[in-house]
């Protein structure tokens, strides 16, 4: 069990960049992350979306990348680096089965695929469930001059993560170097 | 093959609402769907997300539910039914597997577990590729009385879906009566 659990933690940094379970909306006055000083930025659950994605097991989560308007305006010009002001939350939830889905899909499925297909549809069908936590990238290539420009933050329920998860973002999206460290692309 | 493709268009429609592989914007002059009269909205593709979920083989999509304003405030207030002007997009891209995403897990993995589990993990990691089609569910409690108060669409690529595909989207919603048709619940 500890071992899947920090597996859990290094996997939500690997698909990502930062992460919270967190309320609606950040507020100014939220707690700042360790090392890059970042606070939960107000209202970013209404921010636009960038992509999707999901992680296998054992982590099985369906995560959403949102950006503000700098970020999207960054995406849809097709502009790297990405600008000062530039922040992206990583949201990620639980995978779960949802009867109700599940129960909606099966009378098409039934009709077109044998049972053992049918069950293969629905075994592989989900929605989100509880949230796992959030993280943001943050772009100011004064202040996060040593990395890249880029500050990174991690929420769990709304609290900043530890400084050892926060010390290895920045290592971790080194693989991302010519799409300036950021993993997502836009999908339309 | 023919029936599989017949089968994608039953669960598109199952999964959520109507479908598009739209442009960035839709614009009010597009061409407007059948039976409802439903046309591509303005805009859609940067309203706030409500959530995400994905559907297994053969269908194999990861997707995205969008809501205008009026949406996201019932959602938040727990509002039933949706008010007049909601409207719900339903995006959905093909799962793709991604070896840079793989690649920035793959480290993390090897560390901590076994390689036959680290194959199933990165096997079941996928980023959101080619869009498949957009569906819009639309609240309008006089004009879409005799539905349930919704008006229903789906694009592929821009253009409407044919008569045949529209006209099954409200009893696909059956199961969901309880919840106003709306299969989908927004997840912080």
């Amino acid at each position: 069990m500890k071992r899947i659990a920090f597996y859990l933690v290094a996997i939500a940094m690997a698909g990502g960049m930062l992460a919270v379970t967190a309320p609606v909306s950040g507020h100014a006055d939220e707690e700042a992350a360790p090392i890059y000083g970042v606070k939960l930025p107000a209202g970013y659950r209404d921010w636009a979306l960038i992509s999707v994605a999901d992680v296998g097991a054992p982590v099985n989560d369906i995560r959403a990348k949102l950006g503000n308007d700098i970020t999207m305006r960054a995406y849809r010009d097709g502009k790297l680096p990405f600008p000062d002001g530039t922040i992206i939350a990583r949201l990620a939830w639980q995978q779960v089965t949802s009867e109700d889905n599940n129960n909606a899909i099966r009378p098409f499925a039934e009709k077109q695929l044998p049972p053992e297909q049918v069950k293969k549809l629905l075994d592989g069908s989900f929605v989100a469930g509880p949230p796992t936590n959030v993280q943001f990238m943050v772009k100011d290539s004064v202040k996060y001059a040593s990395t890249g420009g880029w500050g990174f933050a991690q929420f769990n329920d709304g609290k900043p993560a530890g400084e050892a998860t926060i010390k290895t973002c920045f290592a971790c999206h080194q693989p991302a170097k010519d799409h300036d460290f950021v993993f997502t692309r836009y999908t339309p």
